[in-house]
Order: structure tokens, then C-alpha cells, then sequence
């Protein structure tokens, strides 16, 4: 991979996949954990950049995913990196709430290996049930 | 996606993609930064697990990707987290030398957002020319 061409205009310069997609990672500013993984494509990283909160790209639903727009948890933007090719965006981010997963959890990461198990490490935060009622 | 079985054998568990590869985040387990973005398939993650430095697959290169095999900044691996629904993983590691990127910063994520223009704004740490010398 060759390197990102900061000359290029900044949205021209990231190297979208043959979908239009790139990785984002969302990394809480204040806890330093990466609490999600999701997709991006130009779209959903104007909109974004826009309204000031993250906004996704649901590849399931084929459609803008603004995070938190059921449980409230919404994602404040605080600076967007990406990395030296230009191919992955970096999120710093104010976790709404202290909760990204949908399990109640500050982080979706929370499934540490363990010998030949997947373990939960981290307490749920909030009862999911709790998160989504309406 | 549905939430990862933990009664599954934890390598089936995971959900690798079509071409059998999967999103790793690499964590500096000392700073909280986020150094580096790359794949795995079930191969490199087993050889993680088996030499206990983080080793890739080089999707151009259609091989395993030992970091550092050239650089000597290699990444002890400390431990191995997945998400909720078990498709990308997040490494915490060591990195030897504080260097993970190519071009001798600590971070591949140096290049921030500002206005309409990508700005570099960690500091190299060495030159690389230092580090790729032989």
C-alpha cells in the first residue's frame, strides 16, 4: 500500500475498498478503550463530521446507522485520525452514557481469550432491557 | 450479526469473512494508543498465539506478515479480546522500540483531521531509514 497523498483533497485521499467502505475504530477519549468497530463509507463520515456524532454505515441494513439513535448512547466526536495509508479511520470519541454495546457494556470488546474460551471480563453496565424499552 | 456462541470451540466461534480473514486492532497495552490496523486469518492468528508476537496476513502479499521481521519492532502479544459478535479482534501488545508504524512513529494513526486537510501530528521517533537499514 502506498502511502496517503496529503495534497489530495481530504476525502479523496482516503482509500475507500472496491464497496466504498473503510474500517472505523472508536476509541473512548476519556477511558482509552476502543469500544466499537464499524464501517464507514464517504457518506456516513460527512454526515458525521456534520452533526458531530458518529455515524456509521450499516453493510446488514444498507443504510446510515446513527449510533445511539434507540439507546441514546450516542458517540460525540472528538477528532478523526486515520493511518499512515490512509485506509482506516481512528474515532476519538465522548462515549454518551459510558456504554457502545448493545450487551450493556462500555465496550463491544469484552471477550477476552482465555486457554480455549471466550470469556466476559467486563460487567454489563445497564440491563440491555433497560437500554431499549420504549 | 448475532452475539459470538461461547460454547463453540473459540477458533470456530469467530466470525471470519468470506475470504476467511478477520479486522485486528493492535493496542499498545502501556500507552492506550491504538498503533496499527491489519487482517488475520485463522493461520496468523494461531501463529500469534503460538510465538506470542502479533504475526498478520499480508493480503497484497498473500502470506503470513511477522511485524517486525525487518524492523525488529515486533509486538508481544499480552492478550487477545474479540466483540460481541466475534468478528474483529483487538490485540493489547508490547510494542518493542515504541514504534509501530513504517515511518518511525509510535502510532500508523499519526495523521489527524483538520479543516479539509490530513496534518501529521505525532513527532518520528526514528528515521526510518535507521530502522530498514541493513
Amino acid at each position: 500500500m502506498s502511502d496517503l497523498d496529503p495534497s489530495l483533497p481530504w476525502l479523496d485521499a482516503l482509500k475507500w475498498d472496491a464497496a466504498g467502505m473503510m474500517p472505523a475504530i472508536a476509541q473512548d477519549e476519556a477511558s482509552g478503550r476502543v469500544v466499537m468497530f464499524a464501517w464507514m463509507n464517504r457518506e456516513s463520515l460527512q454526515e458525521s463530521l456534520r452533526c458531530g456524532n458518529a455515524v456509521y454505515w450499516s453493510r446488514s441494513r444498507q443504510r446510515l446507522w446513527r449510533k445511539g439513535e434507540e439507546s441514546g448512547h450516542v458517540q460525540k466526536l472528538k477528532s478523526v485520525r486515520t493511518d499512515c495509508d490512509g485506509d482506516v479511520l481512528l474515532l476519538a470519541v465522548e462515549q454518551i452514557g459510558g456504554i457502545a454495546c448493545h450487551t450493556g457494556r462500555e465496550s463491544c470488546f469484552f471477550l477476552e481469550l482465555q486457554g480455549d474460551r471466550w470469556v466476559p471480563v467486563d460487567p454489563v453496565l445497564k440491563d440491555p432491557k433497560d437500554i431499549y424499552a420504549k
